[in-house]
């Protein structure tokens, strides 16, 4: 069964993916030809099932740092492992497919913490990664091979664990003569610089700053909760820049760092929003989120300038995330980048949405193909990886036990 | 490379196992041959490391239903995962052997939680069990292909993800015209019934109730923590059991309970402790440790008689664990079982305290052939399953690669 999957022109597989947000699921079908820089990539189905509040709060609560049993992560684990079967099921319903078509399911889980700066214990150094959502009970709920836990092996072979979008962004905008940014504006900002035909094993890929997270915060603070974020960029529209304010933003140590980075949710968390609050005093909401909006899109800029910019050209930079829906966010891109071409990353084969749930879907295709699915100049790992652990489907062995007899 | 393990005709594989009780890592390196009920295995070398006080401590203190943090458990894991790869090299070097000639590492790591009765949450009733020990970071550090996460897929399967014992006592003592009885006494006293002659998947195993955890808590209580156990039995030699005491302690409902079946450290634990000596107030310390130890012997005499000499007969009893080294425990098995031979585990291939290692070997070349390693009879699932999760070597798909080109 493994070689035979191995050995198809094409495989079906679902990509299964919850944001640190844990607004829910989001589950991919999709086609893999190939392995390696020239896989090709078909998104046949994609959905996002939602957690209920009940659920989300509990998962939410289970995050970071703050106080868990390992009971109750067990159980939250057990639970998303069904809930993903169930999402695999869905996602085979809606392309009209039966599960026992699909060759494999690649998890990635709900990451509960993240933390790839070493804390010294007796004779070792370590650092670490969880993901929760029981591979087990998706295997045995799906019957179907199951790849998941990518991160712990690029920790291991020393990288950062982050960014994994490297390789899909070389995938699907790797061009022969343009040299293009893929930009991802989620709560943090990160992007993935292909040089024109670039060779995959230089492909730089980093967390900018941060994205719509303290946009968000703030939206949700001066409305009480009522709105979640700014919509169509209204608030910014409204409100006035206050340039002094984003100069020392700008100041931040994280945005000085050379990459290979990553930052931390916590970095551009409510304790900054605290922070730009008292500095800005007496600013009127619609200047604050203003002030915050340039100061999203003077951090992308600089990353750029700075890092990427200084030595080699850049023709487009594709923007996805909630920030590619922000008029101001684009239209600040379009006025720091006067001569590169800004474009939607849904205007490409694959929508900006689903493109988590497609790279782990294509992440196990690797993992089988026995191809390292990291990339050492993205997430500074000493050696590129084949990713993840594999969970046997139901007959992941069948038809090799009865080619040995 | 995966072909190629599966294609040997003798496997060399090393099991690492930690205990609940955190005292420190077993390993074991192993051959084996073949697979299935006629599966062989010699054990080349074996060897306990010991944690440190504030290893020991801090593992200690993450287990079970009490307060932890993801952050703790995934350093712990990961820290785990180092001392792993440590004792994996001692073990080769030990038995003078590279690593590089390894072709498995079977890992069941440190429990921090089993719960095999479910807890409902909307949609699904879920439970789950948690070993931790970062599979990624032995796979990377050793370069050797790991299976890891064994109880998970009983479980998921409906199992009680426990004893998987079983397999490796039906290996090791099954015999043509012989019944026996394979009894470990632990923490937790479990044992494997082995009818002559009797098809794997008819092999009850259950735990029967405390081993040596009631005795162990009581002697660090009386002793201040000075004894950890009642050595050669001779604190149960000088005192007198209190059979109405016994009479009253056999009353606990795990008791009565029809296999299979597996307890729960806590049923044992501190809380039944206090219980007995409220119940017992104004006894001698040497008095409720033979109380203590004749509850276990009757234990273990109950449940034999009740579940097993009812229907089948045997005529040995193999007595593995701590409990097999205190005289009075042996003897009062000799003495409730007049007919039935009581034999030393240690008396067979494969020492009594290498069991649990050698158990972790051969189950992950049971899952590279993709044999199932978890016996229904014994743990209540609905099918025999293939254990654990795969993460790849340093060359596991090599070979196969090569072959496909």
């Amino acid at each position: 069964m493994m070689q035979r999957i191995r050995s198809k022109p094409e495989r079906t597989v679902i990509g299964l993916m919850t944001g640190t947000s844990a607004d829910g699921i989001d589950v991919a079908l999709v086609r893999v030809a190939d392995t390696g820089p020239s896989a090709s990539l078909e998104l046949v189905a994609f959905d996002t099932l939602r957690f209920s509040d009940t659920v989300r709060s509990r998962l939410l609560s289970a995050q970071g740092a703050g106080s868990c049993t390992a009971r109750e992560l067990v159980v939250l684990s057990s639970y998303l492992g069904e809930l993903h079967a169930h999402a695999a099921a869905h996602i085979c319903k809606k392309a009209g497919l039966a599960l026992a078509a699909v060759d494999l399911i690649g998890c990635h889980g709900l990451t509960l913490y993240h933390q790839p700066s070493p804390e010294k214990l007796p004779g070792f150094s370590v650092n670490g990664t969880l993901q929760i959502g029981n591979a087990a009970i998706l295997a045995e709920r799906t019957g179907v091979t199951v790849v998941s836990d990518y991160r712990s092996r690029d920790m291991a072979a020393g990288g950062q664990g982050s960014p994994l979008m490297a390789y899909l962004d070389y995938i699907l905008y790797n061009h022969r003569s343009r040299g293009r940014i893929a930009l991802n504006i989620g709560g943090i900002a990160s992007l993935t610089a292909l040089e024109a035909d670039a060779p995959f094993d230089e492909v730089q890929a980093f967390d900018t700053g941060p994205g719509n997270c303290l946009l968000d915060l703030a939206v949700r603070r001066f409305t009480g909760g009522k709105q979640t974020h700014d919509k169509d960029g209204l608030w910014a529209r409204n409100g006035k820049v206050n340039q002094a304010l984003v100069r020392k933003l700008m100041e931040h140590p994280y945005l000085k760092r050379p990459p290979p980075k990553s930052a931390d949710r916590e970095m551009f968390g409510p304790a900054m929003l605290d922070r730009v609050l008292k500095e800005g005093e007496g600013m009127a909401p619609a200047d604050v989120i203003a002030t915050l909006t340039e100061f999203t899109i003077q951090t992308i800029f600089t990353s750029v300038m700075e890092f990427l910019l200084q030595k080699s050209r850049y023709e487009e930079v594709i923007v996805g995330g909630g920030g590619a829906r922000n008029p101001v966010i684009m239209e600040g891109l379009r006025r720091v980048f006067p001569k590169i071409h800004i474009a939607l990353a849904d205007d490409y084969r694959i929508p900006a949405m689903a493109k988590d749930a497609v790279l782990m879907a294509f992440l196990a295709s690797e993992t089988l193909m026995g191809t390292p699915g990291s990339c050492p100049s993205a997430t500074g790992s000493r050696r590129p990886v084949v990713l993840g652990s594999i969970t046997p489907g139901v007959d992941f062995f069948a038809s090799e036990g009865a080619a040995e007899s």
